[in-house]
């Protein structure tokens, strides 16, 4: 291991620049500190132990999952906080449950009174459950909608009355900050996402019912957000790796994406100005998100390009094909050489990976793989 | 497991229709019986050692790998007659050699004669390597351009003079017939490909260099190819499974869909005429191409939808957006109910998951599981 570099590994391959990562990890966890804010990172984008453990630091340890399986292995790794994000069903309470009953608090969310009761009733048969109620801020995703928030206070009550049942509050997704790409726009989102999430929560308190939880939070409005005022915690993601969709929306700088795919350079045409790697639409994603800031990113965009808006243009399943605003000189990428191919979205990229080569920029400008991280896929 | 259903399943899962399966794999395996070509599949859709047992059945056993995962994979299972169909590179060398001298007659392409030279010198050192030549008839992805053929000759050479080495023949791949919608259509593909590759072929017999394997085919050519004359094995991949892209170039019907994903209803929002599923980004891949031919099927459509033109219209990682062309009967679907949503490109869905709960709609109209697949994913 300790003698790999980057030109040893078999390609494609997933590369984790540690050294942008503990920037990036460090800059989130600061900023939240300063405001007063605890950091509940959403690890679906990383889905790696040592990711989450260094994401936490500083923290409490409270951390987001976007499925059972991530669930299951975090709480193997040892974490005892653990907010489940996606509306949860009747068929996956049985799962949740016994989770529960190894010591996990893991916490649910629900924006359906028939869930809500089935919650209850699993209560009854003997299990305990922690649940926010989610609230759409505007995304137009999950969610109760603000301002209108229908049925609100008949879910919240079913579960307030519920033995053995928590009810922690309130949560939401400013999903469609992904779509603005100015600082201002993005700050508009976040405020917006913060009076709905603190409106929730206080219709809920007007009722009588407690809401210790003020759940929100996305990467851009964490990073552009100028008040958390009523804000118990923040769930960015994607703020780990950072990606070129979050560079152009302006949630990072062009310095701060820790995540690339190396690939090998297999032909060359130069009748058509391209040259094919071996990573395609299943080593990158088809994701195009940030296409639409930037059509000429394509699948994703070569770092360290030896011509202009050299990206991967096109992909089949383990082909991408690679253009450029210029002629390529080809004889600077021979077929073999091998390249890193910057994500569009980082989540969807890593995806395809069960595990990280981590190198260090800091140490010997990323060259050596220095160390691995696994990854939980599927379900 | 005897008694588990689609009701039983977590979700998302991957669902494989059996019967479809069969009667797909039939019908591919007869049509190239019956036109004396011998069957290649490209197991890169389903990645399975069982799938890829039953699709060579009747045959020989040959069979197309798009990773050398897959490849150790199917030697490891069996298979001794596999072409690598990715252009290899020099570093890739090592790997092929010690499947080879596990007695698995992996073979090789490439394009690039300073590859064929690196193949040269990896023979002498003491490897041995089979070698087909990749002709590009047409799609604009890998392979030497018909009819100019740049540089076929020096390649041929240096491979049919290099000692342990065998220069196995030539292959194509028309990707492009992906973008015809009419048999006529891809018949006329499927013509430009079946030139291509024997000219190729022609050529290199004209200059005095066997050439024993004239390799062509994609799905489509295959379906609709009209002669096959000089072509000796054809390539086909996703007609295992087939899905709507497939469907709507025509390359097979509407009942002819095997695969499918199972998702859970997680939310209702009748306010957007909308529901919420549990399978998303990755659940269905970000693939769009069916969206060529018809726009609304989004990512993927509803099987025995309620409303018209019911399809995930949006994806998130793990949510998926349901939308329909007409007012959606909130009441068949309630939160926690079970949808199944057949895929646009069945190849890249598949990726997502290491294994495929097994249904057969001749039994019970594909109700119980009846048997699972695994699958093998990666590099």
């Amino acid at each position: 291991m300790a003698s790999q570099t980057l030109d040893d590994l078999p390609t494609p391959a997933l590369i984790l620049d540690r050294a942008i990562l503990r920037r990036n990890l460090e800059r989130m966890s600061s900023r939240l500190r300063g405001a007063g804010v605890m950091l509940r990172p959403h690890v679906k984008t990383a889905k790696s132990l040592e990711i989450g453990r260094m994401a936490v630091a500083g923290h409490d340890g409270r951390i987001t999952v976007s499925t059972l399986a991530e669930a299951r292995y975090f709480a193997g790794g040892g974490f005892t906080d653990i907010l489940y994000a996606v509306g949860v069903v009747p068929s996956k309470l049985a799962a949740v449950g016994a989770l529960r009953r190894q010591g996990v608090n893991l916490r649910v969310v629900t924006d359906t009174l028939a869930v809500a009761r089935a919650i209850d009733g699993a209560a009854r048969d003997g299990d305990t459950f922690s649940v926010l109620i989610e609230i759409d801020s505007g995304a137009g995703r999950a969610g109760l909608p603000f301002p209108e928030l229908p049925g609100l206070l008949d879910i919240a009550r079913v579960l307030h009355e519920a033995p053995d049942v928590e009810l922690a509050g309130v949560m939401t997704h400013a999903g469609h900050s992904y779509h603005e790409s100015t600082p201002d726009g993005v700050a508009a989102v976040a405020e917006q996402e913060r009076r709905a999430i603190v409106s929730a929560a206080d219709r809920l308190r007007g009722a009588g019912i407690p809401c210790p939880i003020v759940s929100a939070g996305s990467t851009p409005t964490a990073v552009h957000s100028r008040d958390f005022t009523g804000i118990t915690e923040m769930r960015p993601g994607v703020y780990v790796f950072n990606d070129l969709d979050q560079e152009f929306i302006g949630a990072c700088g062009a310095g701060d994406l820790a995540l690339s795919v190396l690939a090998s350079v297999i032909g060359h045409y130069p009748h058509r100005n391209q040259l094919l790697v071996d990573a395609g639409a299943l080593a990158l994603s088809k994701d195009i998100s940030a296409q639409e800031f930037r059509p000429q990113v394509g699948y994703g965009t070569i770092v360290d390009a030896p011509a202009k808006d050299m990206a991967v243009v096109a992909c089949s399943q383990e082909h991408g094909f690679v253009g450029a605003d210029e002629p390529i000189p080809f004889g600077n990428l021979p077929v073999g050489a091998r390249v890193r191919i910057l994500p569009n979205h980082a989540c969807i990229t890593a995806a395809a990976y069960n595990r990280y080569f981590v190198v260090d920029s800091d140490l010997d400008g990323g060259r050596s793989v220095v160390d691995t991280y696994d990854r939980i896929n599927g379900w």
